[in-house]
């Protein structure tokens, strides 16, 4: 039976079953016990939603909808879904009204990474121990999945059962994260520098846009959803921006110190491919002392959010993780 | 000056000048006088809304701007953004409330065409008569101007000062055309279908998906912002697919019948590709019949908009125009 275009119908009534959760790859990660039961529970929450939300071979061509599968199922940490549902926690929300928004963020991050894995950009054969995308499936449909990803990650957040103006405001927020002036434009800068000496504002400007504002706008789409007034929002920008970049620092020093087991790729990558890092720019010990700051200074944002403790936790699993 | 990562602020508050207009490449298509008239005007409105909203080289690297801002420059007859505007007419609604889905949706078309240039897709150097994306910028490059202008249609037409309701409406039914039920699973089953014997329910479910539900969403969108019933909708929504339909056969008659001068690339590319088309599959005199057999039907859907002219004359167009 070929797969019919058009609007996707009734699959917010589909129930789900125990058929529906998306298995990720156990990650060697040693995570604080604080944290790692709030992260488990997210992951098995935000993986049930994306197998619901991901078309199957009946709704879109076979091959394109294993290749959206193979590679948002190679999972990972999870960290943005699960700052999604603890910023909608953190501001008194619902965690289910942040869910499909937490799966956005998961399908808009995963486009990102199987599109910066091909050849013409990274030129990356492994991804948390998995052969990337285009190695599996071909450049072509690699390029197309990840377009597929990018663009249902706005369809999934917008069918929430949200007031409108929320959904629109966390459109907006991602949206501007993952465009020209956030992600995209993060890329496309980190890929000039290769080679050039690093300086900390340039640094700081190309992980701002990298990586700093998606795991920003996680948390604050998050806290949207949660109801989150002004004050919050506000808050919880300055939070996620501090995560976000000792999160950075962390993969920068993680890239110099962790085995290839650990990473579920070839360590000493960035130097070899002489990428400006915090660690080039710092040294290891610079790096972690920069990370500590960042991890301090998201820990002060909270105050507004009532210290929340979870926010807390997980901007400390931030640095602390071990891949 | 570097560019400074971050969401944007007060750009509808910039007002337009004479500087703001994106001169898109002149056409050398003949188009019959009723319709020439509102596609100059819809070109001209699109065109300067498209150069207000793309970035600079001041908020995003300047090279992406540069990208970006090329291929939508690139231009060609901007009949998506002229059927966003029209339907917005149709249903009594008025015309700037439709304009940036219209700049919206030329943006995500754009981004497809980068994508579908590059060497791992169609491999094609020229694009309306200018080197592909790719042949300037280098695939990395294209790769990501394509990935920054999907973002960005989507956050230009959450911009709109509409109804969030139906803010929402539009996006879905934007991203509904462009994912993997849509445009994307469209692309995926063309490049799947090279060499393989054409069948017209094959042949149609490609195009349906690939060329119509953009083509469709076009014109329901604009309907969208000016504040189409569901009756209109429906109406709408059956006009905008037969125009697809009826655009994309005669695109593939182009491919046989036009010179390279008027395609702006090389004609005959179809059947050198052995690519599946309706001229394939029907012949010359098939396609054209069937190409008309669309319009038929496009016009008759008009009738509970109330035959509006504007919209016949634009599906007329559809299979008249000899680019």
């Amino acid at each position: 039976m070929p797969w019919a275009p058009g609007p996707r119908t009734g699959l917010a009534a589909r129930p789900l079953g125990p058929q529906d959760a998306v298995v990720s790859v156990p990650s060697s990660a040693s995570v604080p016990d604080e944290v790692g039961a709030f992260l488990a529970h997210a992951r098995a929450r935000v993986e049930a939603w994306l197998e619901r939300w991901l078309p199957t071979g009946e709704q879109a061509p076979e091959r394109l909808a294993e290749a959206m599968r193979y590679s948002v199922a190679a999972g990972g940490k999870r960290l943005r879904p699960a700052l999604a549902l603890a910023g909608a926690l953190a501001v008194g929300g619902r965690e289910e009204d942040a869910l499909p928004f937490a799966a956005a963020v998961e399908m808009l991050h995963t486009y990102s990474l199987i599109h910066d894995d091909l050849p013409a950009m990274d030129d990356d054969d492994l991804r948390r121990g998995r052969p990337t995308s285009h190695k599996v499936f071909g450049e072509a449909l690699a390029i197309l999945a990840g377009d597929a990803l990018h663009t249902e990650a706005f369809r999934c957040l917008l069918d929430a059962p949200l007031d409108p103006a929320v959904l629109v405001a966390q459109a907006r927020r991602l949206a501007d994260a993952a465009g020209s002036r956030g992600m995209v434009g993060g890329q496309v800068e980190d890929l000039a520098a290769d080679g050039l000496e690093p300086t900390r504002e340039r640094l700081q400007r190309i992980h701002r846009a990298k990586t700093g504002a998606l795991i920003a706008a996680s948390v604050v789409g998050g806290a949207l959803a949660g109801g989150a007034d002004a004050e919050a929002v506000k808050a919880l920008e300055r939070y996620g921006a501090a995560v976000g970049l000792a999160f950075q620092i962390a993969d920068d020093v993680l890239d110099e110190t962790a085995t290839a087991d650990q990473l579920g790729k070839t360590p000493g990558k960035d130097r070899a491919g002489a990428k400006m890092t915090y660690v080039a720019l710092a040294g290891l010990v610079g790096a972690r002392r920069l990370a500590d700051d960042a991890v301090a200074d998201a820990l002060a944002a909270l105050s507004t959010v009532g210290d929340d403790a979870r926010l807390a936790a997980l901007a400390r699993y931030a640095v602390a993780r071990s891949a």
